[in-house]
């Protein structure tokens, strides 16, 4: 029976980051074969390894699948290709056979060249300039007539991701989600990672749900914006709606933050939150004219950082300065998202997907919640570089302030 | 020391009802107290019974929120007074008093009149057209200047929600949200107030999540399109887009929906279907092409049901047909809403709040998913007419067009 | 047709204690119907209230059925009776008509008297020595053969329990379990309480699970114990394991809780545990021969503390002072709960539930766990005095213990 | 710097069963090193693969900790040893350095010659008697002085469980816990493997919790029982009282199964159940005195089934049948276990875990829980070889039977 292949190598630590393991294990769970051409394992663990396989499928579609999994575990076909690309004919189209990106650093041949694609993120397409032997994703409706896509899978290399080791944060965190681990260790790691991030100049993204302002830890948000810890936020109509209504009345959903009472029944208070900032015309108009004088939005706009803010279909309002078209939220998202170094979330399962979706696999990400399902279903999505720490938004914030200012004190 | 106060009454099953309980507890929690003037306890309980009070408070602010909170019970000023309008002086931007809707049966007094208000949903607003005796709802941002709005709490009437009891569904179903009571049971209750709804010509609104096209279970809502238990979906891009994933390609998120099997990694199906759509042009041009043949959204398209899509912040594509702008989908959903008697929410949290936040109390709602946390979150929210279901949303929904093939058979 | 009736009278707060609304409330559920003899209410908050009932029932079974509801929200039968008692004829058998307890504290008419049963627990009956005036609560396998005991519904007395409102730590907390509200504030609440009862010298009973443990949490217990706020400790035989495990070998589960790493695969560590207590023969010894150092049941054997371990199915083991027979262990614990005033319960469902099962109402009782379902289902099974906290375990002792290091603070 | 090293092999799958890769990740993770001494990589997949490996450590205890673990990967030290034994000296207390076991077939060496222990599970310790060839398992509190437990990790051969792959039933759900899944596709699989068992003479163990009867599910399962596919019961004190609850007064904790209504306050039908079996004096006398004439009980006992009733600290009664000595009821639970070839749980987390703690990995084991913490915790503990289903336990059965009757029909 005719059956058709390919050969491809894998190198460096495939041990060690499971790349070779894995990559075995797909071609069988597909229902290939495989011959081992070539296999030199290194004989310490630091040594790197190398492997030349022939891929065996017996159909092309199945070989074709094959092979898109390995090149996420670095797997870089041996016969030497420049990439391929179709033309788009019509604006937000794609040519039916393109190459849908991982989030993992990636790199395709032009003229004989490996040349790094810029603006990485999973699910989106290619768009090479081959004349400038330049490459950037893009998403599928912004793609536009004229636009060269990567289509099929020649000519592209993958570089895995490595999991860390040891006592490293990531290491120690991704093993698992149960509750029933220390904590306070944990953050204390968080906290040690940002304050690292933090001293080389690096830039701290902060995903926030509503549920940080109703519990009242928005305090502990605005104190790290003072302090330099975070660079942008990312969140929805509902966080910056409580944010400004526990600055103006002191509530958040009527409940009073300072008392634990509900001193207004219903949503009324955070209505009139809107309310007034939609009369004043802006959060900037509000902050100038000293309505607005305390909380996240306060502390984020005064130092200019980049606050995105995404509607949805549940909102009330909306509040001035939330984006109501998704796409264009997603594009401002997409912006902010380049330069960003690590990822804090913190109790919020639709924006947390929504910026999964967007980050590089090279953003340390922290997701927190006190539902696992969140956690778990961020890193099922593929934001597998995803750290999880199922526990309790309020206090976690609380305890990550207080790590910070222990670390910062032992620096002195 | 002044007191401020105002006297109230209360009719009709005010005790079966827990309306007069809640109202002393009310006044009491607010720190108010109250002097009973009259009170006639009906004998039996079919009696109606009548009370009247005097509430008081130490200051106006907590005079008025008790009222408004008593209004919700359907307590009724007993000085008799139109209701007060103020006139909206800049687009999107209410006047600082405006009465916040319940989503319950409300009137308010014109000229003496007692009218009722179209279009009731929560947290919106009354605009009075004194003229013509007419008093609509409106959200926030759509008042317009000019817009009389209702202010204060005078001249307003609510009839309060009331309980059933004993064996029908709701009640059954309202006591708990526990998965540990016969579910076969509370379903064959919800197929027959399906069937009771279908043969009087009353709507069913369907709000499904995307899990019903992973678990398979895609087919029985076809089904029960095909068989007329359906008049309107609402969804997201997620639900929309894994229907023609599977119905092009037979997978949903990649998954072979026959056999379990994952035969295509990430997100590529998915794409794909949405890139199809997208090049020729629209779902209905899809469905005339031939290209698409099964599935919830061809039954419903072709039955021309109406299918609101409303978009998100971690969508891919979109798929064509997904409304972007939130605003916009939100203002089609009320459309939709208006002549809806029965709500069925399937796996859907994002959905079927927002659907929640809609829909007045007299419409039926069911909320089913495996999560006590979405059908506890609706009815926090106030959608307390909903009976939740924590179940499996593809057993449910297998046993919910047995249920109904069983009523049909047992009525020939 | 013929009816059934009884008449029954409400005293007290029963408007504001919800306890007549839930007396209509039930009467109509039971498919009875009720004739209001006589009714005052208070015109002010701070006056009781009366009211005189005849319920009416189509036959006496559900006429019994009402009465003994009632009784839960405080009826009293208006026709002066003796409690009726019956002989138990075989050990561990109980006449058929057995009265079964509530939590709530009870009197019982012996002689025309009201006499209060001593040691109130839901679900057993009441044993009657009427020659000494006195009544006592057993469970049923412990009634012996001569033991008079309470049948049917005439003479009995519950004292309804009384909600409270405000501010006040049980009355904000018990309003609902989401994870969504400011629990730095309600664990304040607590820690005043705590405070409070060890100022006038009351008891306070732990009752904690594993994850205290695994979590690092165990040394914030021990400090609890060292600075006199617990009095007694349940547990089982995984927190006991991994105490010891923790103090001998500084892991819990294999895993360092310094620095989170896994440094022993598998239970091993703790069977080693357990085995070197079997070795020694008992905890006391461990702590005599200087083996055992620190920890919780360090501290608390130390210290003379009641800490009743109660095996289950699942333990390894066991260790040594486990009680391997149910009814031995919870005899043990009925014991211990006799004086206790408050309870907090950490991270442990089993326990937790078989200790509510003991608790009489009067005793203030707050459950933390991170997963809802088990404060809901503390409540529904009658531990209706419990107030939830849906947090993190860790989180919660450590910020407890620093809640009181403030409240001592402020109080020199 | 000296070290500490040893040479192991490991043969077979070792490739497609992961078993090589774990054992590197293993060596890395706890800080050791190795050198490949020798490597053959099937070409193909069919083909065995064979390593060699020297590990080294600073430590002999960490170099212990490494074999012990590779051990359960398959690895074998290549140095021909005996395994070590050391005498008990009393009674339930091991030698220090006993060797703990994992649920996966062991084969310890004795005299050169590899002999099979019996009666394996994991976290026991293993009997030898050199004499008779001749090692079995035993719990730690049941070892004996003279006893000879084998010790260290010399002469110890583990075969590591395999992974099955494709379309099997057990590789299509070991994949993940969601409930985001085709069930009904699932629960066919389960039924296929439950016939094929019935078929070839296997046994089916049933480990059950109390929501099956309060969800009426208790006919399914009587069912099953009554067609031949239930071989042994494992539960507790609540499903068997409930089940009888049910059989005697047609209600589950004082609901109504058929109409879904609380017919009873409280547990008092249940405590009546438990009160007229203590009556009578056994489960087996109230059948023969017709009684008790449904249910699971019923059928089980009828049949002269094994039903393990283990006790637990939360239980009224407890019912007569119920082992209340915990090691008592774990010793029947063992000898049931023996000959047992698959497992089906249902909604039970205390019993699931405990069976768990005794099954050998070559049981095939199905866990359905709604809650998907009970899944991933009983695979967290060692039972790697269970498969989960996140879904609800009274449709779970339903369909489980239907499945069956239509794999009996479709063979005829």
């Amino acid at each position: 029976m005719a059956t058709f292949h390919e050969v491809v190598e894998l190198k460096g630590h495939i041990i060690d980051s499971w790349s070779l393991p894995r990559a075995w294990d797909t071609i069988m769970d597909r229902g290939g074969n495989f011959t081992v051409q070539e296999i030199t394992i290194g004989k310490h663990k630091s040594e790197p390894s190398y492997v030349r396989l022939q891929i065996e499928a017996q159909d092309p579609e199945t070989l074709e699948l094959i092979i898109s999994e390995l090149q996420q575990f670095g797997a870089v076909m041996v016969d030497a290709h420049d990439t391929q690309t179709e033309m788009v004919e019509q604006d937000g189209v794609l040519p039916p056979n393109f190459y849908s990106t991982t989030n993992l650093p990636t790199q395709i041949r032009i003229g004989g060249q490996w040349v790094t694609v810029d603006g990485i993120e999973m699910d989106v397409v290619i768009v090479v300039e081959p004349e400038h032997k330049h490459a950037y994703c893009k998403p599928m409706h912004e793609v536009q007539k004229g636009d060269k896509i990567v289509v099929g899978h020649k000519g592209i290399r993958v570089q895995p991701y490595e999991r860390e080791r040891g006592q490293e944060t990531f290491a120690f965190m991704q093993s698992d989600v149960s509750s029933e681990r220390a904590k306070v260790l944990a953050i204390k790691n968080i906290a040690r990672q940002m304050r690292e991030t933090h001293k080389r100049g690096g830039k701290i993204l902060f995903v926030l749900g509503p549920a940080v302002i109703h519990t009242g830890a928005g305090r502990y948000v605005a104190e790290l914006i003072q302090r330099g810890y975070v660079h942008a936020i990312f969140g929805g109509n509902a966080i910056i709606t409580h944010d400004i209504e526990s600055a103006l009345f002191g509530t958040s959903l009527g409940v009073n933050l300072k008392t634990g009472e509900q001193v207004e029944g219903g949503h009324r208070n955070h209505l009139r939150a809107i309310n007034a900032m939609r009369g004043i015309g802006s959060l900037e108009k509000a902050i100038e004219a000293g309505l607005l004088r305390e909380g996240i939005t306060y502390e984020a706009l005064k130092r200019g950082l980049p606050l995105v803010l995404a509607g949805s279909i549940r909102d009330d309002g909306p509040m001035p300065g939330v984006i109501t078209d998704m796409p264009e939220a997603q594009h401002r998202m997409r912006e902010v998202v380049q330069d960003i170094d690590m990822t804090i979330m913190v109790a919020s399962m639709l924006h947390a997907i929504a910026t999964g979706n967007l980050l590089p696999a090279r953003v340390r990400t922290v997701v927190v919640d006190i539902n696992p399902a969140v956690v778990t279903k961020l890193a099922d999505r593929g934001t597998f570089q995803a750290a999880g720490l199922v526990t309790d938004a309020e206090l976690f914030l609380r305890e990550l302030v207080e790590s910070l200012n222990e670390i910062e004190r032992t620096e002195v």
